[in-house]
C-alpha cells in the first residue's frame, strides 16, 4: 500500500509539522519509507499552505506527489485550492469548523480546531488531533509509531497536551466523527 | 541562479527546521520559490538525517535535488553518507566541532556548536548560527528575510535567542570563518 497524503490550511496550524511527524512516524517507528516536502512561490504569503507526504512500503522512487490519496484540509482556502479536485477514490479529513464545503470523495468531519479549544483550552494542537483522527480512521501508521514521533518532534513541556489531542482525534474517529 | 541545498547532521539538531525555514524565507519574503524535502526510510532511525531545498528565482519543475551546489554539515556521519561526494564546484559549511573530515570542494569552517554554547549558552540553536552563516556567505537570501522566517519559525519565547544566533554566525563569516 502507498499513500499520497496531501495537508492544507493556513499558516499557523502546522500543516508542514503535521507532514513532518507523519513521514517521520513511518519512517522512524514503522519500518516504512517515506518522502515529505512541500513547495511554494511568491502566492505562498498569506494564502493556502500545502504540505505533501508519501508512504510505503517499498523505496520511493519518484517523490513527487501527483494525485494524493488522503487529504487533511484544515480551511476553506485549503479546500478551494488543494481538496475541491480531489478523485473521488480518495479520502478526506475536514476540519469541520474551518471549512465549509465538501467534496465529491469520501470524507470524514473532524472538529478538530473546535474540540481543540473546548476540551483541550488549545486550538493550537488542532493538527495534532487531526493526526491522531487519521491514524484512527485508515491505519497509514500505527498510533504507537504516530505517538512517539509526536513526542520527538514537539517543544518540551507540551509533550502531554500533544498526546491528548492525539487521542481526542482518534475518539473522535472512534466514536464516529461529527457527521 | 538555482541554489540546490543539503542539510546534514543528526537527529535533533533541527536539520528539517533549517531546510524549512531557508525555503520559508525564499518564498514568503523574497518573491523567490522553493521546494523543500526529506526522504528517509528504515535506516534513518539512529543515522545522518538530511533535508534539502532547491530555491530558485523561477517556478521549479523537478522537484528532487539531484546534486547540491551548497552544503550545511553538521555531522561526521553526515559528511560521509552526504558530503564526501560533493562536486568540486560547490561550497560546504562545516561546523568545526563535530565534523572531522574536510571535502573536495570550497568550504567555510563554521564553529557553529561550540559558538552557540559559549557566547549564547544555547548549543540547540547551531543551526540558526549556520543559517546566519550560510546567508552572509553565498546571499542566497537576503539576511531581513531570513530574520523573518526564523520569527515565523521558532518557539514563543526564544525569539531573541534565535536572532543573536543568527548574527553570530554573520559574525563568524564576516571575520573570516575560523580558518
Amino acid at each position: 500500500m502507498k499513500y499520497d497524503v496531501l495537508f492544507s490550511g493556513f499558516g499557523g496550524q502546522g500543516i508542514i509539522l503535521s507532514a513532518v511527524v507523519l513521514g517521520r512516524a513511518a519512517a522512524m517507528y514503522d519500518g516504512k519509507y517515506a518522502v515529505q516536502s512541500q513547495s511554494y512561490g511568491p502566492e505562498a504569503r498569506g494564502g493556502a499552505s500545502s504540505s505533501t507526504v508519501i508512504i510505503s512500503s517499498d523505496p520511493i522512487q519518484y517523490p513527487k506527489v501527483l494525485e494524493p490519496n488522503l487529504y487533511v484540509i484544515m480551511s476553506e482556502a485549503g479546500f478551494l485550492k488543494f481538496g475541491a479536485e480531489a478523485p473521488e477514490s480518495a479520502l478526506m479529513l475536514i476540519d469541520t469548523g474551518l471549512v465549509q464545503s465538501r467534496p465529491q470523495c469520501r470524507f470524514i468531519e473532524i472538529p478538530a480546531t473546535m474540540q481543540a479549544k473546548e476540551v483541550l483550552g488549545k486550538p493550537i494542537v488542532a493538527n495534532i488531533v487531526m493526526l491522531g483522527a487519521l491514524v484512527s480512521a485508515t491505519g497509514i501508521v500505527s498510533f504507537e509509531a504516530m505517538e512517539k514521533a509526536v513526542l520527538d518532534s514537539v517543544p518540551k513541556g507540551t509533550e502531554e497536551l500533544n498526546i491528548r489531542a492525539l487521542n481526542l482525534g482518534r475518539d473522535i474517529v472512534q466514536k464516529g466523527g461529527d457527521s
